[in-house]
């Protein structure tokens, strides 16, 4: 078997030619990435078992191994959080539509994607045919909405709390669910409830406003570059791409295998929008009453989908070491009855031993997989899953002293055997490559698939599938000069569903250039990509 | 001024008629506890600065420092289910009115307090007065409800996940926010939303599944004893209290300062009714098809509420130290501008050296406040806020080399003057001895109030206020003989509002006697007592 090529889909299409094809390894996702890369995601998702559909229009389950990559996040999230200033709380999930209609272009842009409470009880109703129904009863004088976000009502909550620029800055951060009904729901990364941080703060001046939204900016980008793998580019979204409400969205992208751009967080930069709409007024220093400035900042269980689709492979998911559930997970091989026991207590005394090891600032996470199953089955569902490392030990292991370790970026196949000291000692290393092996492919990836382009022709060519291209997978990150209209922006929407991911701040987009639309002077790149 | 006798209700009335009522500690919560407990509970959460109400009808804005505690609460208690083989998932926020009668009792138990969402969407309509206003749009074809609870959601999710035997027990626990259209909304005691952790787990047989409901009653016994210095009850509900649905209720019952009882949590063992309503079906070892034996246990931000109305007293909330988000409080007193530098520079190295120590395996949490305020307006905040341990430095402590230390359980103006190394080495037990003197008064004021009462009589005197007792503080835990109907339950409820809080588990309770109302034998005493 040929080595991975995780992100290489140019030899993946060439296999598809192949009559290699048809010796797919077993169990591999079908389809595979490059024959159907949206289904493949819902796929790996399926097979390594971290979340499936409800009945619930939109909604999704969220199951334990998926589960505990946001308990992860969030845990380690929120110690750079506190770290930089903030702390939690907690406000109503429901908000007055009142409140919305409070910021004019704020209701216009969530008005058609809200759910909607109308009613406080139920009530049994009769029905032609004698059986019973629940019905809507007791009618509110003013509907609610679930939260989709929560700036009118966190600002109507800043509003009693600041009366004096002493009050200011306030930090505030929720952890909660958050609601928009979504047309075309898809598992992570757009569903119709989801989870996320929303940061909220108030600020005396417009700088430090604009600071703490550049500064949040800088705690996703490093959280998610250092433990979720993902090289994501900082930048700033145009008008038309802007959160509503907000004078400016900064967010960081990042790109996934088929070249698809994925926006993993947002900061905006409110301005006095908020704090007119809500009422955020302080005593400044002279005396006088003033609005305050406000920022918001988000990022969600979208970054899971994001991580999915940047990392996994044909045999399933691959968890970066930093955020995965377990590290490590102990598979004893038992063919014989008379070994069994031995082997078992060797890879219980292994697992606590490891446990005692720690990685990262955590202790090391070890499973032993002791279900009465087959071996090779119970390796296949670790593949799937994406623990960063399996360990198998036999009788034969057993007796030499060693331990069979695979890891989840090399072919499931090779196995370095190794000494328990050796293997014990070498661990929270291999697991710290591994990280780094994610991380750099991720970025060779991305890299490849940056292109500056200069010509509207070569930037339709660039985003149109070829014959000789997956017809899923083509284009990339299309680095353009730009100082087109916003009809221009809307009008290659329209045509290529392209849009410009972001104005980014690093000085390597920034030359002097000539838009390829408008024909007028631009001083840096802009990205345009396709995107989720 | 007398030391303080936190729970001594007699005392503080004797107060009231006492021309010493006018001499208030400075900045003491206005109106007292024997004044007026609800009230003053209200007032407490206020100047704890822990929450306050919102605009949303019956939901509560949690503030910092009181989500703080939920924090602590979250980490602790996830630790404990985790020991005990449960993983965290999370399901959808909203119901299909039509799962909730898939369980007929369940249904009829949630009905009247449903929160219900009918629309998905905002339209703008014109007013007759021109103007513009977003009315619910889009309605759905079925209604949802947001989950009052999740039995029904997460049955139909166990349904699709079991097969067969070998999948079971399934161990779940979910912490997310709930919404029960509450009439008569309490902070923290009864909010229309609160947050809670619900576990849900599905078992081969009967016996495993009583044994998993009892289990987690005792985590959440042991929980609330040892971390929330609460000594709770250990029993089962009445029929008339039980979950609907549910073919047992067990719960923890405890006795705040007025004498009344709070359901701290609660354990269901469900027999197979949500199986069947669900469909959570397997095949068993026989190879039969055959229901789950399911369970289901909570508790929530009410246990906030159970600790303010338990352990606060006239000058605010005191923290058990367990649970407080900051163990240690430093305010440095700097009168002198020569000397305010070298004292803040102290507390900033005590702060730092304590910070380094550990408490009940946490690290010691200590905040410096060093707002630009008077030092004692800093250190009323921190009485109010609870914080077990304020540490004052002033300059002639500095000089010294000493430190004051005042603990909340004690007189706020006894302070103790130790020297910075011993008061560094004796920190972590003197939180542990605050946190034993908690729960000692607390059970001394319960088994104060807990009365054997044995005539009808007698149990009408001890629920109803006399003329020397306050209005609101007067009976407590009547432990009576019991063998009487649902209906002379009901109408002892009716009259005086008192219910049969829980019949206890512990050997204490179990004695032959004779029911106080039907004359019929019983072979233990219940505990009767009004609550909230």
């Amino acid at each position: 078997m040929p080595p991975k090529n995780l992100l290489g889909f140019g030899k993946m299409s060439d296999q598809k030619n192949n009559p290699a094809k048809q010796a797919l390894p077993q169990n591999a996702i079908s389809p595979r990435r490059a024959e159907d890369f949206p289904e493949w995601f819902q796929q790996v998702i399926k097979a390594a078992d971290m979340a499936e559909n409800s009945e619930v229009r939109g909604c999704m389950v969220i199951k334990p191994w998926g589960y505990g990559v946001w308990e992860q996040i969030q845990s380690q999230m929120d110690k750079l959080f506190k770290k930089t200033g903030h702390k939690n709380a907690y406000f109503p999930l429901l908000i007055p539509v009142s409140y919305m209609e409070r910021e004019a272009s704020h209701v216009d842009g969530f008005a058609t994607e809200c759910a909607v409470v109308t009613h406080h009880r139920l009530e049994a109703v009769k029905q032609p045919d004698g059986s019973v129904k629940m019905k809507p009863a007791g009618e509110l004088a003013e509907p609610y909405i679930i939260r989709p976000t929560s700036e009118t009502i966190i600002g109507a909550a800043f509003a009693r709390w600041v009366s004096s620029y002493r009050d200011l800055p306030l930090l505030i951060n929720q952890w909660c669910n958050v609601m928009r009904w979504e047309m075309r729901p898809r598992l992570f990364l757009r569903t119709a409830e989801f989870l996320w941080q929303e940061g909220h703060t108030a600020h005396e001046t417009s700088d430090e406003a604009v600071k703490e939204t550049l500064l949040m900016l800088d705690v996703y980008e490093s959280f998610m570059r250092d433990q979720l793998a993902l090289p994501v580019i900082k930048g700033e979204k145009t008008e038309s791409e802007r959160f509503p409400g907000a004078l400016s969205t900064y967010c960081v992208e990042t790109m996934v295998q088929d070249r698809k751009a994925i926006q993993a967080g947002t900061s905006h930069f409110l301005g006095q929008n908020f704090a007119k709409a809500c009422g955020i007024q302080f005593q400044g220093r002279s005396g006088s009453q003033e609005h305050a400035w406000t920022t918001s900042w988000g990022v969600s269980t979208r970054m899971i989908g994001t991580m999915i689709m940047t990392h996994a492979d044909d045999d399933g998911m691959i968890m970066p070491p930093r955020i995965a559930p377990t590290h490590v997970v102990i598979v004893p091989i038992t063919p014989k009855e008379d070994t069994r026991d031995a082997v078992l207590a060797m890879a219980q005394d292994f697992a606590k031993r490891l446990g005692e090891r720690s990685f990262a600032g955590r202790q090391i996470e070890v499973e032993v997989d002791a279900r009465d199953k087959n071996g090779g089955e119970k390796s296949w569902e670790w593949i799937k899953k994406g623990v960063p490392v399996r360990i198998e030990i036999g009788p034969r292991d057993m007796q030499e002293g060693k331990v069979a370790l695979a890891r989840r970026d090399r072919a499931h196949k090779q196995k370095d055997f190794l000494l328990v000291e050796e293997a014990l000692e070498k661990l929270p290393s291999i697991l710290q490559e591994i990280q780094d092996s994610l991380l750099a492919r991720a970025r060779e990836h991305q890299n490849a698939h940056m292109k500056k382009i200069d010509s509207l022709e070569e930037f339709k060519k660039f985003f149109t599938p070829t014959n000789e291209d997956k017809p899923e997978i083509h284009g990339g990150f299309a680095l353009c000069h730009w100082a087109g209209s916003k009809d221009d922006e809307a009008k290659i929407k329209a045509d290529l569903k392209v849009t410009i991911r972001c104005v980014p701040f690093a000085d390597s987009f920034k030359e002097s250039g000539t838009c390829f639309v408008s024909g007028k002077p631009s001083k840096q790149r802009v990205i345009f990509a396709k995107s989720y």
